[in-house]
């Protein structure tokens, strides 16, 4: 998850469960980012990671996030070739989340360490392929380097399927939005845990609103109202993204849910409960065995 | 698979072989479709398939089937619910293919014995969702009916995948395409061994050729000269339709498929053999067995 989203509460929770936290730099400022993670290491001695958009990398936090040595650093967009040598070289782990092949393969001639593999099923910015081809695409340029499937994955038996697709792990998003200690409000938390199969939806409405067009890249988030209003009418839209813009930013600050952009990944509606991040790791894990186990004594040796 | 690219000798052997072997019956006339279930019958004693798109449904041979007491019928798009009641009435087995969870409860409510959910990633006509979601959205309501996941699934790592989503087995169309005995030209064939990652894509351009086109359906195809040149270009394409319709189906009858419309699954870029379908059938199950065996063992208890 990009920013906003994460804390050093989310991010410490899930390393000291086992899992990888990863605290979102998009548009973080230096301070903003060393002070979470100084708290994030007052939380737990275990390893932990930063994110950076690379089109919208903040240059000053990027250089402070190296100082404070922080152990892993995930890309994504773009060329990470000189981002990945600077992480290398201060010492951490690199990690870069692609959504074609093609990416896959720039981001190994960089050098990278782990590839995550991001379905056209995420929130947010997303690309064109689903999991099922996707990882096994990725896993067959990765050569020894683990793959890591992100995109609708909110469970164990998401985990489960995607081991068997030849991932090593899982990198979920929309899940750790129903967390605890998530920092969204309670309003957005709602939205997505009633949302249904079906209520999420991609367009590049989102980027018109944030100025942001990639050309062919979409946005994945909840069919709210204000998406019912304007899909299919992107040309409209385009006429009054001023004006629109600036709706949304007012019903960002106010939380009204139904008139703003509400990312969300297209699992949202297989997600029935806010829970402590740290349990949503280990109810995770659980439950990923438990559906191998039982895959494999059910259908394999009845 | 709709039609044409399915016949007596492609069914026997995926049912030989311990598959369910399924005739696709869009657009085939009775005579013929009676024709194909006697050869299947004199290759095979174990049950297959016939399947209708039921917005094409060609009544007659609708009829035919159920005369010829066809085991069990497989139907796609629309309301199911009279399809399903005289096949049942005929004494065969039900099967209806969904691509959300509400089409899902209404072929349950019709008694469906079997659903199919159909991902994103399939060949031809897809829905929205893609296999990691849509598979668990129908299962959530399917009771007791077993649920085939079908859309990019190639092999034994997509079955086992599946599986774990909580599907009871998968059904696979364009691995099937690229099988010695599907009566495709050796032309296709070669377009679709060739096939890398991201060489497909969806669109409304082949319901537009066909003069087809379902509000919001899209269709998965081989993305070649022809649908390279009128992608995102769909108005005017419109404006030249009849012409351009023409040129598609001389490019069909000559089989110049840089010109034509190349059906495929986003899984195509991860096949590369031609292969007996018999030997399709067991190397899936195959790979399915070693990747669940070996997921467990790797990573659940290393």
């Amino acid at each position: 998850m990009g920013g906003e989203a994460t804390n050093a509460a989310l991010v410490s929770a899930v390393s000291e469960a086992g899992g990888l936290g990863v605290l979102g730099c998009l548009y973080r400022q230096p301070d903003d980012a060393v002070a979470e993670i100084e708290r994030i290491r007052a939380r737990t001695g275990r390893p932990f990671g930063v994110n950076f958009v690379l089109p919208f990398l903040v240059e000053e936090t990027f250089d402070a996030c190296l100082r404070q040595r922080v152990p892993v650093f995930v890309f994504f967009r773009g060329d990470p070739t000189r981002a990945i040598a600077r992480a290398r070289d201060a010492g951490a782990k690199t990690v870069f989340q692609v959504t074609t092949q093609d990416e896959a393969r720039l981001a190994c001639d960089a050098g990278v360490d782990v590839l995550i593999a991001q379905g056209m099923e995420a929130g947010g910015h997303m690309g064109p392929a689903a999991l099922t081809t996707v990882v096994p695409h990725v896993v067959a340029v990765a050569g020894e380097r683990p793959v890591v499937a992100s995109g609708g994955i909110v469970d164990g038996r998401g985990l489960a399927a995607v081991l068997c697709l030849g991932a090593a792990g899982v990198s979920m998003g929309t899940r750790f939005l129903l967390s605890d200690e998530a920092p969204i409000s309670d309003a957005e938390k709602q939205v997505l845990l009633r949302a249904r199969p079906g209520d999420t939806v991609a367009s590049e409405i989102p980027d018109m609103v944030w100025r942001e067009t990639w050309p062919g890249v979409q946005v994945r988030a909840i069919r709210n109202a204000f998406l019912s209003r304007w899909l299919g009418r992107e040309d409209e839209l385009a006429a009054e993204i001023d004006q629109v813009a600036e709706q949304v930013e007012r019903a960002e600050r106010e939380q009204r849910t139904d008139e703003m952009i509400v990312l969300a990944g297209a699992g949202v509606g297989l997600i029935d409960s806010i829970l402590p991040a740290g349990e949503i790791v280990r109810q995770t894990a659980r439950e990923a065995d438990a559906v191998l186990t039982n895959t494999v004594e059910s259908v394999l040796r009845p």
